[in-house]
């Protein structure tokens, strides 16, 4: 084990895997003062040439042959069989042989999920892990989980979530006592699924130790009216990627605005000459490229499948802010207070909460 | 029944109401060269005085009085057991009695959903009716639905969602042959739930004269990968409401990048000369209010309920275009096809279907 953190990379993960992933690893690097390792997971033949292309990228890493990688298609079920000694499976090995702190990968979604619950398996008390991503809010960001590890969510693996992402957003977003809501369609209590007003009862049966807002909608998450947003799978996906194309559009509309005229060019130039530039960096979502798994043993970014080196080179700085973080602990310290309810006497939640929605 | 087109108006539903339906109708006025009449329905001591305040607006329009209204926060059932006589029942009612094409309300979904299908009955072969949205796209206007009156929805309501939709995009933004995509988390046919997954597999079955592309993601409603994207009343009230919430954060980031100093305010000042106007309108979600129910005999238009003038003259824009187009008669045409393929021998889709995915 060496000292100093050390990320493990599946390099062969993504559309535009191994170029993207050692892109952004060198401008990952090139921003870091302290120092960092990299563990490249994958064909050496390809990778070496690669990284010698950036000065300084060698010395910080190492390269860890393997000449097989997981299919981008591959059913779940299928990649945990046959992916033994795959670029993706030795990148999360590699936090269980307590090589590296976090391991990073743009590759499968589904297949990296599976992956890490057979090699990390999961924290006493979690059934199924969530994705978390952060989201940009007018005061920082907020976070929204699941974004697509689970498309159908029983009403007790919402408040799991809501567990696991109150943890997620005080260690990575320093918020003491962080709000948390329930995505739904609406504000009052008789509006939305049964799944979703179950769970709002359950949330509020339990009594956890959580600052539980109850509903909120869609333009809440922009707007950041609660810190955490807690959604099923396949809703949080589609949120999360809706909100990407509209920035899309939006920004495509802004370019159309500022080129119309000579005279926009004008006043264009003279905005960018600071202003545009935030703007233009605020709303490019590669700057919040990477969902972060949660309810594992150990802690794995995804990246997405699409990015280029400027997203992969995000998704390595969340890992790093995860590795810093106090997130694994404050996550067992949830649970554990999870774990007590359950526990408890008349077992409380389910049940109450089922009368009280009768 | 009077001669040209007639436009009934719940005065008293919306936050707003009845200033912002009054001064709606207005502006909404002004913008049209030809003769439109309007019905207000609400309480006429309140409403006499606002539209004396409009010039022109009084010799356009009708008061029927009623004293009552529908409560924000009513149960639809509920609603519909009380709300005889009231200004939302009015105005639907309106439309069966030949008084007016378009019913317009900001009131309560929900209500304005059951009150319309108890009037205006649904048209044979469709179920439950769908509220479509229209939302910009790159090149004019993507149609989602179901934005909001279906929460939980059978693979088969999908497949009429489908013909609802693709009737109402030809009818309503005039391309002869839409394309068709179903809202998933993936592309890939393995991934999503098992309702999209065999929604998906009923639409190919059924062998409908439709372009139907298969799967889509939430980027592509922006993106406008295909013309109509069909999901349920959850998802696709979630995504709307992410996109405005987006929109609005993205106008709040360029108003703050526009005044951030002298010299960006010195080029926002250029550019607003003309693009930055229409940039601003293009990010306007009152430009796009308006939720059209699809499925009845009739067309009833929901206004959102925190909507001020401007939306709402939006909403009666689009209430006058439906009234103008031939909505109605290429719904029944959708629907027949629908139907000749229920009753063939076989019965097609469901069982087929069901074979194929299992």
């Amino acid at each position: 084990m060496t000292t100093g953190l050390v990320l493990s990379l599946d390099a062969m993960g993504g559309d535009h895997a191994p170029r993207s992933v050692v892109d952004g690893a060198a401008i990952f690097l090139k921003a870091r003062r302290r120092k960092v390792r990299l563990l490249f997971h994958g064909d050496e033949a390809v990778l070496a040439p690669l990284i010698a292309r950036h000065e300084g990228l060698g010395a910080a890493s190492e390269i860890r042959h393997t000449g097989t990688e997981v299919d981008m298609s591959a059913k779940p079920s299928e990649a945990v069989r046959r992916s033994r000694g795959s670029s993706m499976w030795n990148a999360v090995h590699a936090i269980k042989d307590g090589e590296a702190q976090v391991a990073v990968s743009a590759g499968n979604t589904g297949a990296l999920m599976a992956i890490s619950k057979v090699i990390l398996r999961m924290k006493p008390g979690v059934h199924r892990p969530a994705i978390a991503a952060s989201w940009p809010a007018p005061t920082g960001f907020s976070t929204v989980l699941d974004v697509g590890a689970n498309v159908d969510c029983a009403p007790a693996q919402l408040v799991e979530f809501a567990v696991l992402g109150e943890a997620f957003h005080r260690a990575m977003h320093g918020v003491a006592r962080p709000t948390v809501g329930l995505l739904n369609v609406g504000q009052e209590e008789l509006k939305g699924s049964q799944v979703i007003r179950d769970a709002d009862a359950l949330v509020k049966a339990a009594r956890l130790d959580m600052d539980y807002r109850g509903f909120v909608e869609g333009d809440d998450i922009s707007a950041g009216t609660t810190n955490v947003v807690v959604t099923d799978g396949f809703t949080g996906n589609v949120a999360l990627k809706t909100a990407e194309g509209t920035a899309r559009l939006v920004g495509g509309w802004m370019k159309e605005a500022m080129t119309s005229s000579l005279l926009a060019k004008a006043g264009a130039a003279l905005l960018s000459l600071g202003a545009l530039k935030q703007l233009r960096a605020r709303m490019d979502p590669r700057n919040v490229n990477g969902g972060v798994f949660l309810g594992l043993n150990g802690v794995v970014v995804k990246s997405h499948g699409g990015t280029d080196a400027a997203g992969f080179a995000t998704s390595l700085r969340i890992a790093l802010e995860m590795a810093d973080s106090k997130f694994l602990s404050e996550i067992e310290t949830n649970l554990s207070r999870l774990a007590a309810l359950d526990a408890s006497p008349g077992d409380g939640g389910a049940d109450q909460a089922q009368r009280e929605t009768a």
